[in-house]
């Protein structure tokens, strides 16, 4: 590839609103293989072009489908337009002083072969190699932000706390759990399948962990698990879990609200939760948050987690796709729980 | 009075436990008039033995009324006892080097004219008498530490802000608004009738204030009153008006849970709260509280709050009822906002 060639630039368009009411399909994305780019930055724009490597399907962008007018944390996708997400690229050309041909970067980009990004605030020049680059889109990435200041800041946890965590397989969950153990709390997850189960304990090293689709009563199952009751829920779910363990809270706990996947297709009527009684009675705090808060302390983030990846005392499990085409379906099997670990779309090797 | 000395010793009883689904109602409440008591602390007691001057009609003794199994904060009355709750005593016999007779005291004691009080971990000596004793049930006491603490600590609020108290003209309301207006925030009240409305803009201050009864939507209300958003919501009520304030929450708001009245009689179907999204989009905390947590800083407090009542910088309205026998039928009106400021029951002078 020269500066300035003109290449073929596949790219994943959004097709239309979806409504509020139903999960997102494969056919809420058209693949486009017409257009064209040319590897420059334009004449003045201070941006840069980068090669895509690694896409990252995270939950939050089905929010972006739906026609939201109401002022809320992102703004919507147009229809017609490129799918935009976090994801890790190579820089081929700068009209910027921070960043430079060769540079490797992660933040928000396109659903395509080449992008050309001109909102740089938040796009992240890559120090430390030594670890798989995909990292950049989970565990060194925003999920791990939301897990790292999710459970160190909301929930401040203290040793010999119990901590729940459900979907404690995904992108964020098992590193809550991680980070949970290495604080010494006592950990239980839950997650959608036995094969998840077992990593939890097998792999991440959760105390205990459960098959939520098994369990009949999820109160009872809570109380199985924690006799004693639940210091800290870190919540990726939202709905009948979060009303369950309302019901185990105990005094001066705390929940943080990340995520809650289960009623990203019900934004207008969602399961009402019924026991935040509890809330006043046990005198329990429950937090949302959001990781793009915390992306001004990033350095000091990565400065905590890498010894852990480097040391071996946290380890992250990645659901990878190949090939651009791959994310729609990738993306979409986040809602049914299809992914084992992190989704990622790998879509070039460098 | 001769220390000794047998008195007919009148009391409220409380009949037996209610079901979950109603309010409080007079008949829950039997007038015993045939108790005696010896006016002297028993040998083997290290208690003291008080002349009850004031009770305190609060919300949260509805909770006690129940069969409650579960390790709630408090323990449930017993059918057949004496109802307890807060209130202004003089002590009449002392076998505790901390009290002696004569002093004033407040603290939980008994609804009857006499007390034999054991438990002195939370009874407080008034030394302040330059303000009125029933104070002490409130502005003074329980209400006016949860006011204080729960403004002041879990709102955490800044100059400016746009704060919302619901119960507004309540023994904890009205504190919380003129608080809220002593930091420089903007403050807006609700409350159950044109008088009380009233009262809040004219009599404490509020910036605004509506009637919640003639909403025909709490979420409009709000948007009229807060074109801006809510950045604290003292919440009295919760319910149908949490569910509305959650859609008007602004970034990095708070949302401190104080009792929900509302939700007293429905323990087990209580109200779904559907809008919890939005404490995730907002990045909202909420979080319940419970006065007593802030008893060992009542000190502090009283500095705090004293100097406000006697420069007149803080007002506080209360409702008071004559005599014992009708202490059951002003513990009721609560549950029906038939109340105008903070419920006291006045049972003897001195």
């Amino acid at each position: 590839m020269e500066k300035g060639e003109e290449m073929r630039n596949k790219q994943v368009i959004f097709r239309d609103y979806i409504e509020s009411t139903r999960s997102p399909i494969e056919s809420d994305f058209v693949i486009n293989t017409e257009k064209k780019i040319h590897l420059e930055v334009p004449q003045g724009s201070n941006g840069v072009l980068v090669k895509n490597l690694y896409l990252s399907c995270d939950p939050y962008m089905y929010i972006l489908m739906k026609d939201i007018k109401d002022a809320y944390v992102f703004t919507s996708y147009t229809p017609g337009s490129v799918i935009t997400g976090f994801g890790v690229a190579k820089v081929l050309d700068s009209r910027h002083p921070n960043f430079k041909k060769g540079d490797l970067v992660w933040g928000i980009t396109g659903w395509e072969e080449y992008s050309l990004i001109t909102k740089l605030e938040e796009l992240f020049k890559i120090e430390h190699t030594d670890v798989p680059l995909s990292y950049y889109t989970g565990i060194l990435g925003m999920p791990g932000l939301t897990a790292h200041f999710g459970f160190h800041e909301v929930c401040a946890p203290k040793k010999g706390e119990y901590v729940f965590v459900s979907a404690a397989v995904g992108a964020v969950g098992q590193l809550v759990g991680q980070f949970a153990k290495l604080m010494g709390c006592y950990v239980v997850g839950s997650a959608g399948s036995q094969e998840k189960v077992e990593l939890l304990k097998n792999k991440f090293g959760f105390d205990a962990a459960f098959n939520y689709k098994e369990e009949h009563d999820l109160d009872a199952a809570l109380k199985r698990c924690f006799p004693e009751g639940v210091d800290i829920y870190f919540d990726n779910v939202g709905g009948k879990m979060l009303d369950a363990v309302l019901l185990n809270m105990r005094n001066h706990g705390r929940i943080a609200l990340c995520g809650m996947i289960t009623q990203y297709n019900l934004l207008e009527q969602v399961e009402g939760v019924n026991n935040l009684m509890n809330l006043l009675y046990k005198r329990v705090r429950m937090e949302g948050f959001a990781a793009f808060d915390y992306f001004p302390f990033y350095s000091k983030f990565l400065e905590s987690v890498l010894p852990y990846i480097r040391e071996g005392k946290i380890i992250y499990v990645e659901d990878v796709a190949e090939g651009l085409e791959n994310a729609p379906s990738a993306f979409v099997g986040l809602f049914s729980g299809h992914n084992v670990g992190k989704q990622v779309v790998a879509i070039a090797q460098d």
